[in-house]
């Protein structure tokens, strides 16, 4: 994908170099519900071949995902979630619980999650690791980090 | 933007009909920095003025954004976060902690937030809203809500 000047030192950039088109936020969606293959994910989103293969080479690229081979079937290649790629779960929540909220419409929310560690269902909130309360944009300060200086 | 045939059910893809984009996602981190108006947007973005019109147009459209008159100069438009859009940090924290985490290099993070409500610095967690407990991606299950069984 075309790479763009950010006038900006900032992460979210950098994040959005990797992940920057809605196609690859849709084929980690399909990931996180446990589609490997190639035709699984064509299947559950109606993507052209090319555009697919280019993105899940874009993603093995930047470990996102990685090819395995499957088991059952030498020939066949998987594609799951690597560790980096696995903790884009946040990102992928984050996105379901805006959508769940804001876009939903008379019928609700499409899939309820369940937490399985406290078996509640799942309204997930974004906390300060220190004190644990929810954060929220006012409540947030930002200065470059000592090198960025 | 184009509209595509998603074949699941899902608020990840509905809020990728709003927020797929990578403009809009750096349009949304560059109001997070408090960044209102057009001239601000382009010059740290280094997009081209017909982008940028049509995002804030989109943006604005699906009320993430609203035009408000700038009180120094009613001549000025300002762009704001509306509440909808401010609930949209959920997603733009998470994308720039994953770059922090993944894509900082030998530098580290150039940013570095502090959350005031109890003085430290912010590493954001998606928890458990019941169990408060972090919330990783093999600890959750999903099933479809009943109006779409």
């Amino acid at each position: 994908m075309k790479k763009y000047k950010d006038f900006r030192n900032c992460s979210v950039g950098r994040t959005l170099e990797v992940l920057g088109d809605k196609w690859i936020f849709l084929i980690l969606r399909e990931a996180f519900f446990g589609v490997c293959y190639f035709a699984g994910f064509k299947a559950n989103l109606g993507i052209a071949t090319n555009v697919l293969s280019d993105r899940l080479a874009h993603l093995v690229e930047h470990k996102v995902l990685e090819k395995a081979q499957d088991k059952s079937d030498a020939r066949r290649v998987k594609y799951r979630l690597t560790g980096k790629g696995l903790e884009l779960y946040t990102v992928t929540l984050a996105l379901m619980q805006w959508g769940d909220r804001w876009l939903s419409g008379a019928k609700g929310p499409p899939l309820v999650l369940t937490h399985k560690t406290c078996g509640h269902s799942l309204d997930p909130v974004m906390c300060c690791g220190h004190c644990g309360k929810p954060v929220k944009p006012f409540d947030v300060e930002w200065e470059h980090s000592p090198p960025y200086k």
